[in-house]
């Protein structure tokens, strides 16, 4: 594996690396392969699970960590090429990224969608930027489109239900803020590869981008939804095709403990953080897989850290 | 010991306490019990001691240290049970918790008293939901109401004075702003517990919470409480009838060179930060043991985490 | 050696701590001296190559890190002696200082020129307060005058390029904002001592102080002093004698592929950030030293710990 940034930078089927993170969480200490070995960890936002996760993977293998968080410090980088750079920004993203490569082993970086231009978002000018500078292992710890390492933690925690071949209705719910969509956009394109039957729903107007949607089974009515399902995974976004904007919607997509007695004894996921009794009721929340899935952040990330360490030292992709 | 939020969480004698982390003092490096374990810090409020102090005692042990500033990226944390999250809060206090201490062995947290209403301080709201809901023991690295890690390195030091049955004057002293009043509800609350002769005294209007002054002998007159004093402890607070308040003093009750002539060669201590010439004249700080306080605060933690890390191993409190 | 402040500290040769730093380069992971030591590193302002590289060097030796972000913790530091401290400064700076070495075995401080008053910043008044107060060594992270860790990493990727004495031209180029003179002032004090040929060009008006340039050939027409040059080392910096001011130049001094054709074939090198096509031109910085010169941070800062690290053992310095 050269990178972590989608699945698609996954060199074997997704149900083997969830085996290697299944692994590790039943001996996460045994490998010391990040020895001498730095991880560096780029925050454009703010992140607590992941930031906190990731530290802790690397720490089981041995690695040190450096933690950057580049807004804080008021410090600005350029993102266009051939500029004259005489505005705010002090340093070109590229030379930025070259250099902090060359202090670390891997590289991982955090970088939010703005909500503002579509295409900007969905073309991962940040994200890109790091991959073709950095001279290192890239992972994204999200990204404008996308958070891989939520969807294998997520994917583990599904396994761990020992569900043969389960229904999961993946659904929007209600937000007061502009969210991206880069958790459920994640979640389907890792979904496709595994073998659950995989039902969406959303209001109209929420369409996602078609790339991650193609061969995704749509329910417009939610309730019909979660008919007979085994996991209710649930997330908000703001809409794609009115690109950042909330559109009217009202409550009635909140998840609430009668929904999920249309289900199979399914179980409520949801990546945290999650506004209470907006996205989901306490009761459901609080027999929900969101702590399992959480705490399977740790082994999916050592996972991907470990894969990508033995890769560069095996010189292989 | 299951958790270190107070003097009432050490299972065995304060002096016990201190000679453990006396017996550290000699000897930093010898354990190493903490390998393979993370320590994690999480701030509400700045730090300079208690973070730089708490992480050379963790890694001392071989832990690894997370820190979080909770303030500082802009985020906030729902307090209250059963509300609909639809304000500034992205996430519910008890998610958070529970997510953080997964990642971790030990939590430790800081959490300052914000003034404004008694009883939300003195029921140590932040304080309980991280005990509550927290999977792992918990430090406090100062709460609404108490500091029981600085309270632990204040003893060692008077313990290391070798003063049998110390006379210890703890004296209010001025300041321009409004502070806890932490720091001394926890001098006391450890020092009744000890050998030490301790007279308290202060301007009327700031008498402290009974359950913390309850067998403590008060003189309202600086001077006669200092007399023969072996340890002038001095720590401003604001008033907790009026709370939160700073009552009309004058500058009387600053610690000079004359005051401290009053004593038995009495030494002079305080947690730091300390305001220079308001609180205390230059020339008694530049002859104090406050330095020894500080590097104190290394072995005290050091004590409670390896006490921590024991308990935890041995499956006992 | 006993600080890192400048070149005057170091007990031995330029070209020896080069060939220390180049050794160390080749087998970065050989000596673990550092083991239960700890490196602080105080910022002042912000740090990208500083900070990861440090930390890295640290590590590498074995070293545990602890960073403060002063500035960030709203945290105001008295620098006066003497004062009554009734304003907003919370501690005085030695006793920070005095405490927060006592958590460290060396310490580390990043405090830059404020460029209001000269006599303020050349009389390094932070710097000077972390050397008279600290109990371990100190180590500039850049200072208000001089950045000793960016020269040494200059001079070691100089040496790198195996020319018996280079010509070497340092050069003033446009920048928008105000930039201190610690890393020309510096580069300038360690290059005297290396057997380089050094002409520094500067549009007039722009005068470093005499003590930095005594001896040092000085032309003011650019491409004169390019003529032949092995090293372009640019940088920009605000006036001396008019102190932290801007003068009224012309773009003209920008580094360009056409003035690097009057060199002899030479390299262009810069300490980064760099505003690419105001200070220099994309295609000069694209085919540049600069990368080395970044990474050649960690062995400099390594080879600085490791010296003081063996000194404070061997109760030399």
């Amino acid at each position: 594996m050269k990178q972590f940034t989608s699945v698609k930078d996954v060199p074997f089927s997704v149900n083997e690396l969830i085996a290697k993170a299944a692994a590790i969480k039943k001996s996460p200490y045994s490998s010391k392969i990040g020895q001498n070995k730095t991880l560096g960890l780029i925050f454009f936002n703010p992140s607590l699970r992941t930031r906190m996760s990731t530290q802790k993977a690397a720490s089981n293998l041995g690695m040190n960590v450096i933690t950057m968080n580049i807004g804080e410090e008021g410090w600005k980088l350029e993102m266009e090429d051939g500029t004259r750079m005489d505005g705010g920004a002090q340093e070109h993203i590229k030379d930025a990224v070259k250099v902090m490569s060359q202090y670390v082993d891997i590289l991982g970086v955090r970088s939010f969608a703005k909500l503002k231009n579509r295409e900007e978002d969905y073309s991962e000018i940040v994200l890109n930027q790091f991959i073709k500078h950095a001279e290192v292992p890239i992972i994204s710890l999200e990204s404008a489109i996308r958070h891989p390492l939520q969807s294998l933690a997520d994917f583990l925690t599904i396994s761990e239900q020992k569900v043969k071949k389960p229904k999961i209705v993946v659904t929007w719910a209600p937000h007061p803020r502009a969210l991206p969509q880069a958790v459920v956009n994640s979640f389907l394109e890792w979904g496709r590869l595994t073998e659950a039957d995989i039902v969406l729903t959303y209001p109209k107007g929420y369409e996602l981008d078609p790339q991650f949607t193609e061969g995704i089974e749509v329910v417009n009515n939610q309730n019909e939804a979660m008919e007979g399902a085994d996991i209710v995974y649930t997330k908000n976004w703001s809409s794609y095709s009115k690109y950042g904007k909330i559109l009217d919607i009202s409550d009635s997509w909140m998840i609430t403990p009668k929904k999920m007695e249309l289900t199979h004894n399914g179980k409520f996921m949801h990546c945290l953080p999650v506004r209470r009794n907006i996205v989901v009721h306490d009761e459901v929340l609080d027999h929900s897989l969101v702590y399992e899935q959480a705490k399977n952040r740790v082994f999916s990330a050592q996972a991907v850290l470990k894969q990508l360490l033995e890769s560069s030292k095996n010189g292989k992709s």
